[in-house]
Parts: structure tokens; C-alpha cells; sequence
């Protein structure tokens, strides 16, 4: 047995002996240790580790092996601790830090900061990499223009194999990484790109017009990145072209960068869904809980209107308490129904599955499968009804009121995401309150309403 | 203004004026128009329009024109629509499809299929593809053995840049995408690698362990595929060398095929964390309805638990009905509290950022947290209880029940996932109900039962 295989769960989770073993270093002032405790470390890793510390643990390791936080480990870091460090470190470290990284790599590092704190690393860089970092950042926030790297490795449209293949083995200054060649044409707009295994396998004399890549996209300098991920994942690409407003390549953006922004969207809707703002694990007590704090609110206003609803019907409970017990039931399975719904639908919106040639047809299955559960569960639910309370009545006004709460949460679960995405409100934020207020709203109205009219 | 920033948010939307053109199409049985329509797009978007399609149109547009199903469009297709249309396909169409695709690209296509399809599928390879195709299915199910490509491109570690150029030059039969040479031992063990562009912008006389690439991952053909995503996403991956249990290089894989898994597995945690099964906008009611009836059930259970509670205090809510109308309230904002702990929770276990090191803070802070909106919320409900009901015990009550009701929240949201993933439970499935039915549960208990002890 490969002692790979001894826990494949986590393999590439961060041992916690290390966590240990810095805590150790740190509890005791031993720079050395820790130095030597991080040298094996990927960046990431060593940017994962600093996010296992706690606050005080943290600003004990910077004040004693500062060193020890590259350019390379302030890019992988989480973007709150990172402005966290950024703000501590002292001007030399971080000078050093951001002089080894990409240019790329320092926009992402600097967007987020304060202006005194961009400054300051700025004036850190040499001539020719600020200017490039200060044209990036001109492109607006989120944009391609930020995600891309500058350095692009292009010829004219009609060079042949060999004379790329000579201009590359005779350039000193090659990007670390890059896939394709860009063909471009004497206004320097792309027109198509060979990737640089397809350019090892051909003969000399080969037009590179003539082995292009099938698959190839342009990305517009102004594209906000969520599009470029989507574009990426959409057509498997690996590395596409960005163009200024005149269809000139000023840059190439690569696969990896692509991946990161989709991870990131998808966190930030994971997130979202869940009434959570952004932040990491990191992020302490105060911050944390500010964040979370309006989503509670609304949900409070949410709550407080569904009470409204039960208090016109306070006589109704005051004669047959079991309305009381039996109400909540309704709106949780309403609510539950309504989140299913709009989780489908809000991701189909991101996914641009769901457009204006289908929305009725989803819409209609939404309605029908609250239908079809709804009669599932109203049987099932009369049925405890039944047998806990003894009367036919309240098990069929029971049964009833979920087979509406559960069609009507099918039909807010779809048409609300949808309306708040025309409205051009992000879906994933909003939606919940929304369908909850509605299924909650209905649930006792429902309840409550035909509670009065059949029983009482 | 560019053509381009006219509408950035839909620049790769499907135009639904194809769809209504396709659907033109369709009904007036114009095969032409048709592939007329279909042949600019890229094959992931015709996977699109098929979704966007209702299930007759697309019986239609496969019986007439059933060549317009090429092996790209399956691949590119979503899994519960793919089984309907290969099930429907003509055999010869079907293997004319499979037969222009790489082998990673049909293990992916066949390895869902029921026996007889699948072997419908392999009868239609070639030899040496069946042969790769049936190897790659002998690992396990979304394993990194299944992922890979099997064509490498290696040479021996003592090789130098000049002897690999011409290695490559000569070679007939370049895979398609590669982006690494991989240097390996005499035991055929995976050394380091060496990017294309490094390879390009070196002298022919280095040797290539000299200019191998810093960040190297070998990957374990058993390695589940999540984990595979994750080591792309966490190292900055753009290719990976995959070994079987001897050590012995087996194959590659790329961050294209990583960048899919992570977008599913993100997919997955989404639509599991909010109940809903693996599935497509495209399925049918019935498939859906199917796949929502357990979680609702479970939530059913979780509701009538909580029920249980509030039918111990019927007497309270008969004497003061005020109970009925506000308890809601109190579970409400517990539940929504849960929530937000339970999926911060649940994606900082995903991205092994919560571990033993760091659980007792994390469980600390969220209790923190859910203290201090608790007291937040306890001064908001304790006034309007207090103004809309008039009574000063009923306004502290409510307000020390939501104190109570978010800290156990905050504990209940951490505690939980964790305990789950300690148990090999997939947290993002199975949280959400446990924290629910905690909120609830202690939502009413601690609301109603200190009205019966202070106000009663």
C-alpha cells in the first residue's frame, strides 16, 4: 500500500503537528525554527498556516521573522488578513515582498488597499513595472483589464513555424508561463492563436495561419471577470487575448486566473445564499459580526410581518390552541420548498441556463413539483393531524394549506430570482428574504384563514 | 463605444433569438436551416441550446437531424440530459460522435451510462482507445485515474533542452493540449517538469533538470477528484503528472479538466446545502419532484419535532395568545443565525481552512458573534414587543430567548458540520436539518418556557 492512500481525505490538508510546532516556535521567540519549519512550504501553504493563527499569534510571527512573508504568500492570502499584514509589515519587508511578483499578481495585491498603503508600494517598484501596474489599474475594479498579464508573446499573421520559433528561442525575456503564440494582424488586432505544443510538432515551413486553434476567444480589456471566468469554463480555454476599445491585444489572460475568479464567484454565492457577507475565517469577533448583522435584520422585518399575520387571528388560536402548534409546520415546509426552488433557480441565472426562451417552462415545472410534493406532504401531514388531534377538520385545512404553500413557494422561488435579476439586483443576496416573507406570509394566512372559515 | 460594452452582462448568454429561430425550425421540419444554425457555434453552446429546448423539440431536432450531435456536444452536455439523448441516438450516429473524441473526454461520456450503453459505446473504438478507455474506467469512480489523459509527453531526467526539442520535432503524434514535459527516472518515476516556454527560451545545451518548474504535484491515479481540484486550485497547477500505486507515470492532468471538477463540486455544495440534489433545469417534473421529496420529509420530521415542543406550553398560549403570534420570531432569526454559522462552516471545511488547530476558536468566535447580534436583536424585539403588546415581561422574555436562541445557534452551526465530516457525514447535506431542528427546539422551548415561569 502507497502511503498515499493513508487518509486520501486529507492529503493536502495542513498537517497540525506544523501548526503546533510554530506555535511552539513562537511561544518560545525562535525565529530560527520558524524559518526552518517554513522552508518547505508552498506560499499558499504558509498563507493557509497565518489564517490557522490566531490575531495574537500572528503579529508575534511578523514581529519576529517578518522575512518570512513573500510576495508570493501575501498573494495567496486571504484578502482581510492580507490587509491585516499589509497594514503591520514595515516598509523594507514589504518593498522586498512585492518586488518579486508579476505585475499581475501586485494589482491584485494593491487594488484593495488604501491609498497611502498603495502608494507605498508603488514607489516600491521599478520604472517600468509601476507604469504597467498603474495602466491596470485604470481598468475598472473586477475587470479583464486587472486579471490580465501584460507580457504577451505575439507575431504578424503570416510568419511561418520556424521564423516563431526562432523569434521565441531568441527572446531573453520569455513570460514564466504562457500556452499560445498570438497571431495579430498589422493593427495589431488578434486573429488567432497556436498553442506552443502544436507549434513544436510542426515543420518550419508551416503557416501559422494554417494551424490555429479552433476554439478562440477575445476578451475585451472592460469585461467584468465573472464573464471571463464563465467564458473559460464555457469553452475550455487556456489562455485568450485582451484588446483595448480599438481591438489591440495589450494583454493575455491564462487559465489559472480564470480559475481563481470562478472560485471565488461561487464562494461569494455560497456565501451570499446564506445571508453571509464575504470575509474569512480569520476575521474576528466584531467584524464578523457586523457583517452578518443586516441579513438578520431583514429577516427580522420578514419575521415580524408573518407575526402580523398570526395576530389577526389571535381569537381563532385562543379557541383551538392546536392552530398554534400546528402553524409553524405549514411555513417551515414553505420555506424549506421555497429555498429549493430558488437555490435551482439563482444558480441557473448564474449559469445562464435560465433565460427568457425558458423561464415560463421552469417556471411551470416549479409549480407543478410544489404541486406534486404538496399533495405528498398534505397527505401525510393530514395524517398526523388526524392522529394527533382527533379531528378530520383540522387535518384537511392542515393538508390544504400546504398544498398551497408549497406551489406558492415553486412559483416565489423561481419568479422572484428571476425578477430580481432584471431589476439588476444581485439574485443570490436577495432572493431568501423575499421567498420567506412570501411562504411565510402564505403558510399562516392559509392556515390560519381556512382554520377559521371550516372549523371555527 | 465598442460592440462589446453594449450589454457586458449577456455577452455569452444564448441569443434567445436562435433558440426562437431553432425552434422555427423545428416546426416547420427544416433539417437545412438547421445545421445552417448550428454550425457557428461552439459545442458547449449547442449543449446549451439542447437544454434550452423542452423535451418534445428536442425528440424533434434528434429525429430530424440527428448528425448535428456531435462527440463535443455530448461531452459538453449535462449528465441527466446526455443519458436521455444517447439512449435516443441512432447507433451509427452515436458511434461517428464517440469516435472524434480523446479517451479522458469518452471515460467521462461512458462512465454514468447503464452496461448495454456502455457497451454500445466501446464496440464502436478503436483497439488501442478501447483499450485506454477500459483502463481508465478499471479506478475508482471520480478518481484522478479517471480524470487524466493518458498521452504524456516525458523524457529522462538527463536529458537536455536540445535533445527534448528534437525529441518533440520528430514526434508525429503530439497530444492535442500539453503544456509540460515531464522528466522521469530509469523506474519510469515522475522527477520534475519543464514548461513549453522554459523549454523554448532555453539554450539547447542546458539540461532540463536544471530548468524544472518550482511548484511540482505528482497526483495518485486513486486520488479522489475533489482533492485533484483542490491541489490545482491551492498550487496554481497548470499540469500534473498522475502515478499509479508503483510510483510509475500513468498520465497527465491539465487545469481544464480540474477547472470542471471544482465547478461541480462547488455546484454540488450549493444545491446540497440547500436541499436539492444533483439535477438539471432540463429534467422533468416528475425526476424533480423526486429528488426535493427526502430533504422536504426530513424537514417535515424537524417541524413536527419543534411542534412537539410548543404542544407542551398549549395551556401558556390559550392563557396569552401574544405567545403564539411572537414565538415564530424567535425561531426564525435562530434558524437564520444557524444558517450563516453552518455555511461558513461547512466551506471552510471544503477548503481545509477549519481544523483541528483552529476549531475551538472558530466555535468560540461564532458563539461570540451570536451573543452580540443576540443582545442586538434582544434590545430591537424587546422594544417592539414591548411596544406593540404592552407588557414588560413578555418584551424581556422575548429578549432573552433570542439571546439564548443565537448563541446556541452560533454553537450549533460549527459544532454540527464538524461533528458530521468527523463522521464521514458530508456536511453541506446534512447540516442544515440538525441546526434547524436545534434552533427551533430551543427557539420555542426557551421562549415559551420562560413565559410560563416569569409571566404565567
Amino acid at each position: 500500500m502507497s502511503d498515499h492512500d493513508l487518509d486520501a481525505e486529507d492529503v493536502y490538508a495542513l498537517d497540525s503537528g506544523l501548526v503546533t510546532s510554530v506555535q511552539l516556535a513562537l511561544a518560545v521567540d525562535d525565529a530560527a525554527r520558524l524559518t526552518e519549519l517554513f522552508a518547505p512550504l508552498h506560499s499558499a501553504d504558509i498563507a493557509d498556516l497565518f489564517e490557522q493563527l490566531d490575531h495574537g499569534q500572528r503579529t508575534a510571527l511578523l514581529l519576529l521573522a517578518p522575512h518570512l512573508i513573500e510576495g508570493d504568500v501575501l498573494s495567496d492570502m486571504d484578502e482581510a488578513l492580507r490587509e491585516e499584514i499589509i497594514g503591520f509589515l514595515p516598509k523594507d519587508v514589504l518593498s522586498n515582498a512585492v518586488r518579486d511578483l508579476e505585475s499581475d499578481d501586485v494589482v491584485d495585491l494593491v487594488e484593495d488597499l488604501d491609498e497611502v498603503q498603495q502608494e507605498a508600494i508603488l514607489d516600491v517598484l521599478e520604472d517600468a513595472d509601476r507604469v504597467a501596474v498603474e495602466q491596470s489599474l485604470a481598468y475598472p475594479e473586477e475587470s479583464a483589464g486587472r486579471l490580465m498579464q501584460r507580457e504577451v508573446v505575439w507575431v504578424p499573421e503570416d510568419w511561418t513555424v520556424g521564423a516563431a520559433i526562432d523569434r521565441l528561442r531568441a527572446e531573453d525575456d520569455l513570460p514564466e508561463q504562457f500556452y499560445h503564440v498570438v497571431l495579430v494582424d498589422p493593427s495589431m488586432t488578434p486573429v488567432g492563436q497556436v498553442t506552443l505544443g502544436r507549434l513544436m510538432g510542426s515543420r518550419r515551413e508551416v503557416l501559422l495561419k494554417t494551424i490555429t486553434e479552433e476554439t478562440f476567444q477575445i476578451i475585451p480589456a472592460t469585461q467584468p471577470e465573472d464573464e471571463v471566468a464563465y467564458a473559460f469554463n464555457q469553452y475550455h480555454l487556456i489562455s485568450a487575448p485582451v484588446v483595448d476599445e480599438d481591438e489591440r491585444l495589450v494583454g493575455v489572460i491564462t487559465i489559472d486566473d480564470a480559475m481563481v475568479v470562478l472560485d471565488e464567484e461561487h464562494e461569494e454565492d455560497i456565501l451570499r445564499l446564506a445571508g453571509v457577507g464575504e470575509g474569512s475565517l480569520a476575521d474576528r469577533v466584531w467584524q464578523t459580526t457586523k457583517r452578518r448583522f443586516p441579513w438578520l435584520a431583514v429577516n427580522l422585518v420578514t419575521a415580524i410581518l408573518a407575526s402580523l399575520v398570526i395576530a389577526q387571528f389571535e381569537d381563532a388560536i385562543a379557541t383551538l390552541v392546536a392552530l398554534a402548534v400546528l402553524m409553524p409546520i405549514v411555513a417551515s415546509m414553505g420555506g424549506n420548498a421555497g429555498t429549493q426552488s430558488l437555490t435551482v433557480a439563482v444558480r441557473a441565472i448564474a449559469t445562464k441556463d435560465l433565460t427568457g426562451s425558458n423561464v415560463w417552462r421552469v417556471i411551470r415545472r416549479e409549480v407543478l413539483v410544489g404541486l406534486v410534493n404538496g399533495l405528498g406532504f398534505a397527505v401525510l401531514m393530514g395524517g398526523v393531524g388526524w392522529v394527533w388531534f382527533g379531528s378530520f377538520e383540522l387535518a384537511y385545512v392542515i393538508a390544504a394549506a400546504m398544498v398551497i404553500n408549497l406551489v406558492v413557494a415553486g412559483l416565489a422561488g423561481t419568479v422572484i430570482p428571476v425578477l430580481l435579476e432584471r431589476m439588476k439586483i444581485d439574485p443570490a443576496l436577495a432572493s431568501g428574504a423575499f421567498v420567506t416573507t412570501v411562504t411565510d406570509v402564505v403558510g399562516f394566512f392559509a392556515f390560519l384563514g381556512m382554520a377559521v372559515v371550516f372549523i371555527l
